[in-house]
């Protein structure tokens, strides 16, 4: 990617930023921050790397790929560094389609409630693509690091990824290297990774312990205790429609109406159905699922959907779609924003609702 | 235990039922079932053998531990078969705490909107023990099977078990043999178990294919194609009030009220936080949880809670208690039961809420 940093500010932070498909939706310049138009989301089961969601906390660093080393240590001890040749030509190249979403997708459906802090996502701060690299755990065994009696059931699935849909990964999403942990929250998905270290203790980044955790509506800013909760990892179950767009005219004189989305649960828990409604919620279609064949257990990727749903007779030239999603563990979305509220807008997985406009023929 | 058998009628199936406890309250006499008083539940971690929940399909079988034998198969060839003896002589005993949770607790709040086929339970068709005896695993070994390829995440944790805290497990419960499979709903959790076969295929038992699946509230029975949804396993979050007692009155001219039950999850997840609200789900209090040391992607055992919530102001003498749970993953219950009402009643996990009665002083 060529870098657009030629007559600008040499002072300004901002001034290598990579160049960017225009048609992402930003949610901030500096940094930069975008969502694909959420129409785009269902056509495609892998979401182009132009066109997948963007979040960064910083600018985007420049990495020379020729000096970048890999750091893996346990407690404070250095095990060894590994180059980016390393990682390619050393280890087993694995592949994994896996969705990567933020915490704080669809926040802007809290924000309506009460101000919230945070990137005023709408529902597409979510991709899903397929990455390449090495596993962690052929990584950390050249390293003398033997994970395999190690808790973490998922701990055989996680890479330290360098190809990004067939591509090497863009700078936007962490290039040249990038940790991918399916089944997991965004911010735990570190880009431009530079060191891993094994610890017995959680880690005492801000993200980890101050920010990215839940709490009840009743908690606010003033009387948050963020020692009182546990990190974000997995993530529950969610479903979004996306097609058609929020406040669009369908067909005239329609008697129903074709609903596409995307639905996806956190630590692997296959979607089981997607129910899809155009009354607001009061009766429900079963929708069709593309792909079916993941491992009921490690679906890392997402599924998409479509129904065609009868529009109520005396629709009044509009109607509210409503999609909500059940894994295969039976959980399901809350039916309510209001029940989920929290001060940092996280974990925003209520039914998702939109409404349309039916033109008399 | 005593049969009750003598003097009754032999040609009656249900003529060697085990003595019960006259405490538990019965949903069905022939099969028994029957469940706890619920403000017991939260007083033992521990559910005591005679205070366990009671779930029968058929009269309880009498089975002789001299002539019980356990099969192992795969495919239609038997490889093995174990006499109680060898379960409890030639392998490990280990010990695991776990609940056993019936599909269709808290059935009763569905059966409130629209009928449903099944028993009426209340919230207390779910308890917790310690469970001990062989694991499946070494079972297998020794019938020279080897799962520890196996795809299942926690096949390292299922027991054939033959003690329910420290005793002989109850003949309601399964004597001499039953299979525990923590995080799993009770109705995979087999009694009198006789045989294990391995199997590509699914079961084909009724209660695999055409029973225990959920199925979204526009199906009904004359639209039901049990073929097209998936057996329940795991089971999603839940969380019930157990105390005060739902109509009860409490303390007159009390300003706040205690509030106990008890929270469980699915597949380990664990409880990461109780909501509680005297104001019917306007303002909520977080409980406290107990225990707290359960490993978080292997919370077997249920979590109990209790919340000392300020009561509204001008509560006019009632109020409405709500409780509500999140696990590690972050899943919650759903508002309402409108939205997860099924035919069979199956995964009733709403917000649970009761009524209570404040007298004046
Ligand atoms: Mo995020
Ligand atoms: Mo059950």
């Amino acid at each position: 990617e060529k870098s657009e940093s030629k007559g600008k500010n040499i002072n300004d932070p901002y001034a290598n930023e990579p160049k960017r498909n225009p048609i992402l939706i930003p949610s901030s310049q500096k940094p930069f921050n975008a969502e694909p138009p959420p129409l785009l989301l269902p056509e495609k089961f892998l979401t182009p790397n132009d066109l997948f969601f963007v979040r960064n906390h910083l600018p985007v660093p420049v990495v020379d790929p020729k000096s970048y080393k890999l750091e893996i240590g346990i407690g404070d001890k250095s095990k060894s560094k590994l180059t980016l040749n390393d990682l390619k030509k050393k280890f087993k190249k694995v592949s994994t389609t896996s969705v990567v979403q933020c915490a704080g997708n669809r926040r802007s459906e809290m924000t309506k409630i009460k101000t919230v802090k945070g990137l005023n996502w709408n529902n597409a701060a979510i991709s899903n693509a397929e990455w390449s690299g090495a596993t962690l755990n052929d990584v950390l065994l050249a390293s003398g690091i033997d994970l395999d009696k190690c808790s973490h059931d998922h701990i055989n699935d996680i890479l330290i990824a360098y190809e990004m849909n067939g591509a090497d990964i863009p700078r936007d999403h962490g290039y040249p290297i990038r940790v991918i942990i399916p089944g997991i929250v965004g911010a735990r998905q570190v880009k431009w990774l530079n060191r891993i270290y094994l610890s017995k203790e959680e880690s005492t980044c801000h993200w980890q312990r101050k920010d990215y955790k839940g709490f009840n509506s009743s908690i606010d800013w003033h009387n948050v205790n963020f020692d009182t909760s546990v990190a974000i990892q997995q993530l529950p179950v969610t479903s979004a429609v996306c097609e058609p767009a929020d406040g669009s005219e369908i067909e005239p004189g329609s008697e129903d109406v074709t609903v596409k989305g995307y639905a996806w649960s956190g630590g692997g828990r296959g979607i089981i159905r997607v129910d899809v409604s155009a009354d607001g919620g009061k009766t429900w279609t079963t929708a069709e699922l593309e792909p079916t064949n993941q491992n009921p257990y490690k679906t890392w990727a997402w599924t998409l959907w479509e129904a065609t749903v009868p529009l109520p007779e005396n629709h009044g030239g509009k109607a509210e779609i409503v999609c909500k999603a059940i894994d295969v563990s039976y959980n399901v979305q809350p039916d309510s924003v209001e029940g989920i509220w929290n001060l940092r807008g996280c974990l925003s997985n209520a039914w998702h609702r939109i409404h349309i406009k039916i033109p008399a023929e």
